[in-house]
């Protein structure tokens, strides 16, 4: 490369080299100087090129792009899941859920197939992103293992930490702290941990995880949020199948509720499947 | 929308919306079809913006596109990284590594602050994937709980799926099948299972973990492919710091190595890191 004569792209090939960067990097600021230096560009021409992403990406439901003025200003691309699409995301669960030997021993429901398909994962971390994307989540928080590949993916799109509590049986080499909840699979009584480095005070924390069924790990992780002084932001599932009593003390979302009913015919039971509770609320965060 | 006045966007959103559907779908076959229904445009048009899309790619070193032709053909987003920054992301690891406190007990490592953030795991991610991108992976494989979120962007790039081998102490409700291996951690005997639906004959499988010592977890998960009379791809870890007799019977590829150096000076352990054997192989996949 000589001075002076320092390669500048087209518009064409801007536009393709700046929506690729900013899909890249989900909720993140990136400085219009990133740009114009790598592009050799002036920022009016970055300006423009934003305007015609931004269009596209509105008109195209693939999320939209903020900019904010000023020298620590920027470019923010905010995944968001159109609502129309979201509801596809929790039919095609439904319609996966409808299929295959789904009810284990003890009334447990197989997930695994859809948790180890990182397309399926992806298109649930975003829904599940897209709810929280305006709320300044510092960490995305989960229990090992089943959610830690969603809890991975949502942390992303909310450009937010992830962390997991482990359960007592694990051996941490760092100092830690823990909670006592009750399992649902047992119906006893397990700990919790999450060692001190992970969560600060104040910190803004939503919870996820595959699937509630009595709440009790996801009250664990609750308590866990509190003891660090930390603040929940929410807490969103992929399933719910509750137990009448116990979930109500628990404010949550869930992508599909499932319900497990006797089928006096052929002796068995069966799925019942609907839409879960986050598709009651409003369908799309707000754009100011 | 009225028939025959369908909404025909123009060259500069078409090559908008086609790159970001592509990078949003990482080695996926996407058909043209999609997009002339999509954009309701000709195949002649997506072939265009296609190359155009492709040197912008190339140029840029976002990755690579190749198309293939036929009925069944389309388009695939190689999300390949480039030599240099793969180079550049095994020495941002070392810088992050050659801060803070990362000698626990037990002469341990600790990685936790870059394995909680979803920014660097993806380009560890990234990196890794790049590696394996044509050797057809069906599924990445890892042991709960630590390397979880990396495994599942490593299959999210390679379009794969993610399975994770679990310690004997959890209580699995489907049919397993299970190994023993040599924890590192306690130099004893575990043992590791997987559900029998996970994994099938003659898949091809890649191990992805955060860190080897011993290679007990390791040979382990080697041990459970061979169970399923599954193949082996390959083995890829962020951090390799090897007891020396141990890991000589194993094959694996590291991004950094790390090894423990005693200072007479302090009376303390320090870190002597370098980048991993992932970077004397060949630098770049060959683009056929």
């Amino acid at each position: 490369m000589v001075a002076g004569h320092r390669y500048k792209p087209k518009r064409n090939e801007r536009i393709v080299y700046i929506s690729q960067y900013l899909v890249d990097r989900p909720s993140q600021l990136v400085n219009y100087q990133t740009f114009m230096d790598h592009l050799n560009c002036a920022k009016t021409s970055v300006s423009e090129d934003l305007s015609l992403i931004k269009l596209v990406f509105e008109q195209q439901r693939l999320g939209t792009i903020k900019t904010f003025p000023g020298a620590s200003g920027g470019v923010v691309y905010y995944p968001i899941v159109h609502p129309e699409e979201q509801r596809q995301i929790g039919e095609k669960l439904m319609e996966m859920l409808s299929k295959g030997h789904r009810i284990l021993q003890g009334n447990y429901i197989y997930l695994g197939d859809i948790l180890q398909n990182p397309n399926i994962v992806d298109r649930i971390a975003r829904l599940m992103a897209s709810r929280y994307i305006y709320e300044q989540v510092d960490a995305v928080m989960t229990m090992e293992s089943n959610g830690i590949g969603l809890a991975t993916l949502v942390a992303r799109y909310l450009d937010a930490k992830f962390i997991f509590a482990r359960t007592g049986k694990t051996t941490s080499r760092e100092a830690t702290r823990s909670v006592e909840f009750v399992s649902g699979s047992y119906h006893k009584v397990g700990r919790m941990e999450l060692e001190e480095s992970q969560l600060e005070a104040k910190e803004r924390v939503l919870i996820v995880d595959d699937f509630i069924r009595n709440g009790g790990t996801c009250q664990g992780m609750i308590d866990l949020v509190k003891a660090f002084e930390a603040k929940l932001v929410g807490v969103c599932v992929v399933g719910e199948n509750p137990a009448p009593d116990i979930v109500r003390t628990l404010a949550f979302d869930s992508l599909v509720s499932i319900n497990l009913a006797f089928n006096e015919e052929s002796r068995q039971y069966e799925l019942e499947l609907a839409l879960g509770s986050l598709f009651e609320k409003k369908s799309e965060p707000t754009i100011d």
